[in-house]
């Protein structure tokens, strides 16, 4: 399905393989003894499907889980029924509490960087400031490499920083035109489906481009079939998509019955469709989006309802994977939002019936007041189920400024949901995994080892023409100067290309050792700029692992 | 080194090893193809180690790490080690939120119970209100009737909740006195150390006690030796001690170097140097019973602390563990306290510095005041490193009735730690498990399944005679009536011991299928109380897996 590879500045495969071997030994010598039942080493998948729960942590499955058990007691979500499971570290390069730009870029590429940045990573590793950051290589583009398929799936507008730190390189994720633009034509995503159509089209229609470019007919020429509703999206059977179901973020669960916007099960269902049909397999990001919303607005029914929407979207995948018996299906969280608990204000408990009561978010229950709230009441208890509104709560809601958020606040008190925020918080997150390589991902890691176990799919198609590849932009953009070395370079992985075309592993390796001392030499002589030598040696060090 | 072997009143070891099995058979089937690598049954360990961390969830691991990170990243604790790492649900018979006591109770003797009650579970599962509750076994009882030695530490009051529903049963925590007693009379538990002295003595000597009685004369003449400080412990090479190191609970761990008393991982360590002399294997229960102190007081640094010096009670319990290569160390939590998070109030961060700088606890820093506060700038610069508090927080804690908690809640603000509450909430917490059985611990687990796992050990010498002696009680009070059925049920369970010996797995399990339907018949005809029919039924399947 792919027709064309790409050629990637900065970073490349080449590292991003090598940080993964030197992560995988050093947590196996770490964890010495540590049930080696879960070290074993299978086959990279064919497919690879990442969910990603946006400001969902081990607070919101939980309260997502009990809302759904029988009195006091939970009901298995599905992401209950991983056995394969484990903690991830959430810090970014410049913050103990990341965001989702870095936190997406981390578990994209390998790369911690700083809070706000996409797909690119801090060129200095101590001192962020002031600095440039440098694309890195995300494991959608190592897919890409490998021709196989690829899709990008959220509830979120598709520009917005998960979704971006895939398919994008920006300094500021607030740059979502850019990102639309590289999205889109930068790169050969099978599938994007979601919101933020506004990013794609000029002001004059409706949009927020001022530059009066119109992606949506770009994507056209670039093959893409377009959809805007669930309908279409059910009837089409075409085998790229551009599904843009909102302006901006895509409706609450709790309020979409009210569109024609398909569920993230649905999209994660369709994209699965069309995906499956590469034989070389394909690459699935999907994210609930707005559970990170509902947290930042400390709205504690939405909050919870899209949670248990985002775990059907687990279903299909991990209902795919077992049928498929080939993919990977990791589900995890850039970080957790609202500081979220279940006991709040010195109180024991959890009245569901409060959050089961609620029918709509609260925004949208704000917006069905008229004017001077003479139909408060009557509007709480159609949406809310609560019929004992109390004189000292209706006075909070009608003199707060913002009045959906006072109504959550009524709905958190009654319920028992602490929050501590309307921002982000540290706790590490929970990793869920299944299918091959998913016992790596055990126990506390970072997030960056995310990345690291999906390229051992993704990059399956990595050789010695990337080092190639390699010396070539090094020899062009100036890291390598001295014309004789890159000669000597070049004849060295002709050798290499040699013996990988005749399958002999064993000179292969010996050949790429000899590399290995000559790279040292030229760096010792400053033949080699330090960026050159890292890359090419992270390189080599990943294809010896492989062939080794 | 176990003298006796005790008879239990209520549910027994067969309903445990019943349960165990019931739950382990759904849970291979609804995990299903779910990385069959981590199914793996291996032998029971010989000794067993539960580090429970009283209030301690993902966040408070979390906020310990990042603690001892550099930068922005963190450091990892001993629990970051483990390879087989879950969640367990914590909710129990009465409140999704529990209490340590309920808690405590589902993980020594897999039931749920009400909140407050101790190692006792309700009779009616349906309703619990105006009920009575029957004694459970514990895996500390199972333990001293398989013949192990066993011990209970904790830095809080040995007789609390948490080390209580081991080794006591009583419809009322804070009934400590009687727990104190049943602990010391009713058991043998070879090692008792933490706090708590004051329930062992009377009123006129200082004590709790209002029935004059001093169970420390007692204690020594159940073979106990008595100490009640760390010299005293380091020196001590008896085989049966009872350490008591505080009236009521143990110092924080930040004020401790004041005292005498010794760390948490020093009475691990010494009680792993007492228990592993026996042959038969030993249980261990550690508790780190003041985080959730530091939880409920919303004592940031303190809370930090006490998780870093549980932490290093873990690491006590894993190096013994890895050398021995037959022990299972199970970590885990009764629930969180606190509703604790890094970040908050809008704002991102983590200022470990504020929280590096505390040297005291606020309980000891605010008793260092002087009347009017006149020292107040003096002894918070010299306890807490803060140099320029504001007039506005000198106001907040000068005008406050909680001096100690105005602190606190100065440092939180500053570090950027948020709480929800003063009391417990319903996160899922973690569960690490290393050694035999560990991988049974994996996934979205009920906090049921960590007595379940840990009784596949302590039970291991379960047998007919269990049955014999379930038979002799329910006919001692009344639960079977009918003389010729008592009789028909002895000769039936003769027959099987008598296989047993002959070691003739087949005929075992074939006599016990006999059984089996004799007491369906008798249940059939009313010969059989439900309790006693359930009993022997969960006992006999018990059995039956055994030896199938």
């Amino acid at each position: 399905m792919k027709q064309r590879a790409k050629n990637l500045a900065g970073i490349t495969i080449g590292t991003l393989l090598a940080a993964s071997v030197v992560t995988f030994s050093m947590v196996s010598s770490a964890s010495d003894n540590m049930s080696d039942e879960t070290q074993q080493t299978t086959n990279a998948a064919k497919n690879v499907i990442l969910l990603i729960g946006d400001g969902m942590a081990e607070s919101q499955i939980s309260a997502a889980a009990y809302l759904n058990g029988a009195g006091y007691g939970a009901e298995d979500l599905t992401m209950d029924q991983f056995k394969n499971v484990g903690y991830a570290r959430t810090f970014s390069h410049d913050n103990t509490v990341t965001d989702s730009a870095a936190a997406a870029t981390a578990f994209s590429s390998t790369h911690k960087t700083d809070n706000g940045v996409v797909g690119k990573a801090p060129k200095n590793k101590e001192h962020h400031e002031n600095e440039q950051h440098f694309d890195v290589q995300t494991v959608l583009e190592a897919a890409e490499e490998s021709n196989m398929s690829t899709g990008l799936v959220s509830t979120a507008r598709i520009t917005h920083a998960t979704p971006a730190a895939f398919a994008s390189h920006i300094d500021d994720r607030n740059k979502e035109n850019n990102i639309a633009e590289q999205m889109l034509l930068d790169h050969d995503v099978d599938v994007l489906l979601g919101g933020g159509k506004r990013q794609f089209i000029p002001k004059e229609t409706g949009g927020k481009r001022k530059d009066g470019k119109n992606l949506l007919e770009l994507a056209e020429d670039h093959g893409y079939q377009l959809i805007e509703n669930k309908a279409d999206m059910k009837k089409t059977d075409a085998s790229k998509l551009l599904g843009l179901f909102n302006d901006s973020h895509m409706t609450y669960e709790l309020d979409r019955e009210l569109t024609d916007e398909p569920s993230i099960d649905e999209m994660t269902n369709k994209a699965l469709d069309v995906l499956q049909q590469d034989d070389n397999g394909f690459f699935l990001m999907v994210e609930g989006g707005r559970i990170d919303h509902a947290g930042h607005s400390n709205y504690p029914a939405t909050n919870i309802q899209e949670t248990l929407a985002f775990d059907k979207a687990v279903k299909e995948a991990l209902d795919f994977a077992k049928k498929d018996k080939n993919t990977l299906v990791i589900v995890s969280s850039d970080h957790e939002t609202g500081g979220m608990s279940i006991g709040a204000n010195g109180e024991y408990g959890y009245n569901k019936e409060v959050i089961r009561n609620v029918k709509r978010s609260p925004e949208y229950i704000s917006k069905q007041l008229d004017k001077n709230d003479a139909n408060l009441e009557e509007v709480i208890k159609k949406y809310t189920g609560i019929t004992n509104l109390t004189k000292k709560e209706m006075k909070f809601i009608t003199s707060s400024q913002n009045k959906a958020s006072a109504i959550a606040n009524i709905i958190s008190e009654r319920a028992l949901i602490g929050w501590t925020t309307t921002g982000h918080t540290a706790v590490n997150v929970p990793v869920y995994a299944y299918g091959p390589q998913a016992e790596k991902l055990t126990g506390t890691i970072d997030n960056t080892e995310i990345a690291e176990v999906i390229n051992f799919t993704t990059s399956k198609s990595f050789s010695s023409q990337n080092l190639i590849d390699q010396v070539k932009q090094f020899s062009k953009n100036g890291e390598l100067t001295d014309e004789k070395v890159t000669r000597l370079l070049f004849t060295h992985l002709e050798t290499v290309r040699q013996f990988e075309d005749q399958n002999k592993a064993d000179k292969v390796v010996k050949q790429l050792e000899h590399f290995h001392i000559l790279i040292d030499k030229q760096k010792e002589r400053n033949s080699l700029s330090n960026k050159a030598y890292q890359t090419l040696k992270d390189g080599t060090d990943a294809l010896i692992a492989k062939w080794e």
